[in-house]
C-alpha cells in the first residue's frame, strides 16, 4: 500500500480524553477514531489489526475442532427473561441496551449466552454429536457507565466468544481445558504474557472461571499472585492463607473483661481509633461489623479486622437505614457482634480474625464501644470465610508464602456453567448414551478482539510510537524513499523494491509521500511496523538499504539485491 | 470437515413460513436457522458461504484501490438530525430503530452516509488525497414492517456498503463507473446474471442511481426491459416513449360537444365504464383523476389514461378526506380537469393523454361524469409527465420498441450522490487544487451480503436442492463413504482420500456418518457442493471413484490414484 493513496492521518498531539499509551498512540497513528463516548471507528491500518488478531484465534479455535457460526445481535427479550438476566439489565454487571421493534422488544446482545443455547440445543439430538464447541466474532452492545480508555471499555466492542456443549460435567472440563489451552496459544502469538487466575463470574455465572490477566500500569484491576506456587486470582476471588491471619494486632492481649466505653460521635473506624491509640490499640485490634443481607436476604453481621477492606461475595448488600429500623440490635455505628443470635441475626467472620482477642467493638448502644471482647466468650460466630480484601504481603492460601498484587487488564475470561443456562432455556436436553434425557453441561469464552488491539498496543509500545508483534502489524514492512523528489533513481529504486516485495508476498507499507526524512521517520515509528526499510541516495550508490528492526531498534544494511529474498523468508 | 462432527442438521420440511425455494433449502440444508421474524443465525456452512461472498467482494473492491475500514453499528441521532434524514425514520423507505443509552440516544445504523461523510472530512485535506473509495462489511438493522422471504428480508443483514469521495461530478462520476464495473466482477464470479438498471433513488437521494436486478420469479420488484437498444429501469422509474401514447383507446372520435350524464353512484372507474359501455366506450377512452400535494405541497390534479396505474413521483401525496373539503373544485368520485386552474390548481398529465380525445371524464359534480372532453378546449395541462405505470409492450423511451417486464430481485443499489450529504454534514469540506474551499463530490454503493446467499441460491437450486458456484459454495468437494460400515476397506480407502485432499488444500466435507447410501445422496444434492466423490465397495475393487458435477448432473469415474491431482488442479 502507498501512503499517498493509504486513508491514514498521524497526528502529533493525543485526544484530550485519551488517559492511556495505547488510547493515545492508536488514534495518534490513524488506526481509529471516536464517533461517540465509547464507539469507535476502525480506520484501514486499525481494521488490518483487528483483522489479523480474529485470524490467529480463528485458526486456534479451528485447531482444536472450534466451528464458527453467527449468531444474530438481536435478540427477542424472551430469551433473557426465561433465562432470569433481564433482571441484570442497567446494572454494572450487564449494562445492556433494548431497542422497541415493530417484532417486539430487542436486546442488543451484550453477550450470547441464551442465543447459543437454544440454537444448538435445536440442531444436537444425542450425546453422539459431542463434544461440540462453537464461537463467532461478534458485534456487542454494553451501555457502559463512564466508556474510557480508548478501545479498553466501549459501548460497542468486537467480540470473539466461545461456546461448549458436553455431555457432562467431566466432559465439560475437558473440553473447558482445551479452549483454556487454546486461548494461551493465542496470547502468545499476539505476543501477549498472559497469566489465568481464578475469577469472580458476575453476571454470567457458573462454578468455576478464569480470566486471563495482562499486566498493565493502567490495568484497572489487580490480581494476586504468589511467587513460590504460581497461585493466582482475581482481587476480586482471591483468599488468604490462615498462616498470617493468626498474627493479629499489636494492642491489648490479656483476656480481661468487657469493658464499655462512651465514645460520642464517633461511629466512623479512624475516629474510634484515633480514641483508642493512647491505650496502644491499632486499626488491627479493632472488629470492623458490617451489616448485609446475604445472597438469600438473611439479616447477617460480616466480620473483618479493623486493618482491612471488607469483601462482599456477590449478591450480598449493606443495610440501608430502614434496614437498621427492622433489625434494632444492630446500631448503626456502634454495631458489636455480642449476643446478635439471640436477635436472630447470623455472624460470620473473615479469618483474620480467627484469634481470641480481645478485640474492640461496637456495643450495640448508640455512641459506646467495648474494649476486651473475646471470641467464642463475648461472642460467637456461626461460619468463617474470606471477607476481606487481599494485600501485598498476605499468606498465600495454597503455600503460604507472601502473595503480591499485580495491576492489569483483563483480555479474556472463561466460565464453566455447568447447567446454569441449560436447565432454565427450554428444550435444552438431549439424548443420552443410556437413552434417557439429558442436560448439557456448558463452558462459555470470550475476548474482546477489539479489546485486544488495546491490550497489545499497551504491551508493545514505547515513547515513539506502537511496536506490533508480527503476527498482528499491519503490515510487515515499512519502506520509505528518502529524497526521491531530487533523486529520480532513489524513486525508482523504491518503486522497484515495493513492486518485487509484493510479488514475493510481503505485505509493504510504502511511504511514497513527498515529505521529509524526518516526518517519515517519526510515521514510521509511531505506525509500528516491525520492519523499517529505508532507500537513500548514498546508501542506493553502494548498494544497500537500511534495515531496522522496530522493537530492538537494531540496524543494519542490506544488499540491494538480497532484500527481497531476506524478508520473504523471514 | 467429518459430517458426524459438523453442526448441521438437514430437514426434510421446510419451515411453514418459509415461501421462495432460497428460504427453503438454506434451511433445510442447516445453513441458516430463524431466531425472531426476520433475525437469523448462520450455523457454520451458511457462515462459510458468508464468508466466501464477502471474501469475492474484498478482493474485487481491493483491485480497483477501494480501502476497507469499519465504521460502527451505534450512531449518534445528532448525525442524523443533521442530514435531515431523523424526519424519516419509521417510514418503509428508512425504517430505522433507535436505542436509548447512557451516552444520549444512539440510531442502529441502517446505512452509512451520515457516519461515513463525517469521518472521511475529518481524514481527507486536501483534493491530493482523492479519488477515495471505502467500504465495510457492517452489520445493518432495518425495522422492516414485514420480514419475509428468509434472507432476503431481514430486520439485520450483513451489508456491504462502499463511499467515493471526489473532488469534482467529473471525478465522482469516474469513480462510480469503477464501481459499477466491480460489482458487475462480482456478480459474475458469483454466478449471478444481473441487469443494472435506472431506478428511485429513495431515502438515499442523488441525481443518477442503478439498481442490480436479477430477474427471478419470486422478485418483489419489477424492471422495465428493451430487447432492441438495451434500455432498462425499474419500474417504478421508467418512462415509456411518446409513439404509443398518441394511439388511444378505441372509443368515440367525434369532436362533438361536452355532454353531461346523471352517473348515480359510480365513483370508480370500473363502474362508470361499466355504465359507459353500451356507448363502445373502454377504459382506454377515461381520464383517470387523482387530486395530489406534490412535493412541494401545491394542489395538483394529476390525470392518467383510464386503463393505467398511475404512478405519483416520491414525495407526492394522495389527497385525504380532509383535503377535499379546503378545494371545494375537486368533487371526490367526479374529479375532471376542467376549469381547475381557475381554483388554484395545477394540472399533469400523463403524456399517454396527449391525444385530444374526446375523453370521458368527471364532471365536478356529485354523480356527474361528462362525455366529450376535448384537450386544449375543454381542458388545459400546465405540465407533462410520466406518470402511470409502465406494462409489457409499451414503446421504449430510446427506441420506441416494445418492452418487457421483468421480476426481479435486487441484489445491489450506486447512487451519485453528489453533494447531498457533503453539503449539509459540517465541515465536509478539502482544499482545493486552486487552493479554495470545495464539498466532496460522493457517491455510495450497497450490497446486502447475507441478502446475496438468497439471491445466488434463487438462481442455483433444483428441486433437490442447492448447488453452489464454485466461489461461494462452503466446500469444494463432498466425499461420501457407502457402506463403511460392512467394508472396512471402504473406510479406510475414504479416510485416506480425506486427508489427502486436505494435505493438498482441496476443502472437502465428508460424510462420514453411519447412514444409508440414499440419506447420504440425498443430503450431498441438498447441501449443494459442486463435486460429488463416492467410494463404495465395488468402485474401490475395480480402483476407481465416482465423480458427479451438482450443476449439470455429468458423472464420471477417476482413477483411485488420479482424484488428488485431478480436483487439485480444477
Amino acid at each position: 500500500m502507498r501512503m499517498s493513496r493509504l486513508l491514514v492521518r498521524t497526528l502529533r498531539e493525543a485526544p484530550a480524553d485519551a488517559e492511556v499509551a495505547s488510547h493515545q498512540l492508536l488514534v495518534r497513528a490513524g488506526y481509529i477514531r471516536r464517533l461517540a463516548s465509547g464507539v469507535y471507528t476502525f480506520l484501514p491500518l486499525g481494521l488490518r489489526v483487528l483483522h489479523r488478531v480474529e485470524q490467529v484465534i480463528r485458526e486456534e479455535l479451528d485447531a482444536v475442532g472450534c466451528q464458527e457460526l453467527l449468531m444474530p445481535a438481536l435478540h427477542p427479550i424472551e430469551l433473557w427473561e426465561q433465562s432470569g438476566r433481564a433482571a441484570m439489565f442497567g446494572s454494572d454487571a450487564l449494562p445492556a441496551m433494548t431497542v422497541e421493534a415493530r417484532g417486539g422488544t430487542f436486546v442488543l446482545g451484550p453477550t450470547h449466552e441464551e442465543v447459543v443455547t437454544v440454537t444448538v440445543s435445536a440442531e444436537v439430538e444425542s450425546y453422539r454429536q459431542m463434544p461440540l464447541t462453537v464461537y463467532q466474532f461478534q458485534v456487542k452492545f454494553r451501555d457502559e457507565a463512564r466508556p474510557r480508555f480508548g478501545l479498553l471499555r466501549t459501548r460497542e466492542l468486537i467480540m470473539a466468544d466461545a461456546y461448549s456443549f458436553d455431555v457432562d460435567k467431566e466432559a465439560m472440563q475437558s473440553s473447558y481445558q482445551t479452549v483454556f489451552d487454546a486461548y494461551l496459544r493465542i496470547f502468545e502469538r499476539l505476543g501477549l504474557h498472559v497469566t489465568p487466575v481464578e475469577a469472580e463470574s458476575g453476571a454470567i455465572g457458573g462454578d468455576v472461571n478464569h480470566e486471563f490477566m495482562v499486566p498493565s500500569a493502567v490495568g484497572e484491576d489487580h490480581f494476586v499472585s504468589c511467587a513460590s506456587c504460581g497461585y493466582a486470582a482475581n482481587v476480586e476471588a482471591a483468599t488468604r492463607g490462615v498462616a498470617r491471619v493468626a498474627a493479629g494486632g499489636g494492642g491489648p492481649t490479656s483476656a480481661g473483661p468487657v469493658v464499655e466505653h462512651h465514645t460520642p460521635g464517633r461511629p466512623g473506624i479512624t475516629d474510634v481509633v484515633a480514641y483508642f491509640a493512647d491505650q496502644g490499640a491499632t486499626a488491627a485490634d479493632f472488629l470492623k461489623s458490617l451489616a448485609v443481607f446475604d445472597a438469600d436476604g438473611r439479616p447477617t453481621l460480616v466480620l473483618v479486622p479493623g486493618d482491612r477492606e471488607a469483601r462482599l461475595p456477590s449478591g450480598w448488600r449493606l443495610f440501608e437505614d430502614a434496614d437498621f429500623d427492622s433489625n434494632p440490635s444492630l446500631v448503626k455505628g456502634y454495631i458489636g457482634p455480642s449476643g446478635q443470635q439471640e436477635h436472630g441475626i447470623r455472624v460470620v467472620a473473615d479469618t483474620g480474625i480467627s484469634r481470641p482477642g480481645p478485640w474492640i467493638t461496637g456495643a450495640n448502644r448508640p455512641d459506646h464501644h467495648m474494649t476486651g471482647a473475646v471470641l467464642d466468650r463475648d461472642f460467637n460466630v456461626d461460619a468463617w470465610g474470606s471477607f476481606a480484601e487481599v494485600v501485598s504481603g498476605d499468606a498465600c492460601p495454597h503455600c503460604g508464602g507472601a502473595v503480591e498484587l499485580v495491576r492489569s487488564v483483563e483480555a479474556a475470561h472463561t466460565f464453566q456453567l455447568g447447567h446454569k443456562y441449560s436447565e432454565v432455556m427450554p428444550g435444552s436436553t438431549f439424548v443420552a448414551a443410556d437413552g434417557g434425557e439429558a442436560t448439557f453441561s456448558m463452558g462459555c469464552y470470550g475476548m474482546g478482539v477489539s479489546r485486544l488491539l488495546a491490550v497489545v498496543a499497551e504491551e508493545h509500545h514505547d515513547e515513539r510510537g506502537l511496536a506490533w508483534p508480527p503476527e498482528v502489524a499491519p503490515y510487515q514492512v515499512h519502506l520509505a524513499a528518502l529524497g526521491a523528489g531530487r533523486s529520480p533513481e532513489v524513486g525508482a529504486a523504491a518503486d522497484q523494491l515495493y513492486g518485487q516485495l509484493i510479488a514475493a508476498g510481503v505485505e509493504v507499507l510504502y511511504d511514497d509521500r513527498d515529505v521529509s526524512p524526518g516526518v517519515k521517520f517519526a510515521d514510521a515509528d509511531l505506525l509500528g511496523t516491525p520492519v523499517r526499510l529505508v532507500i537513500g541516495a548514498k546508501g542506493l550508490a553502494r548498494g544497500v538499504v537500511e534495515w531496522r528492526s522496530r522493537a530492538t531498534g537494531e540496524e543494519r544494511e542490506l544488499p540491494m539485491d538480497g532484500v527481497v529474498a531476506t524478508l520473504a523468508g523471514g
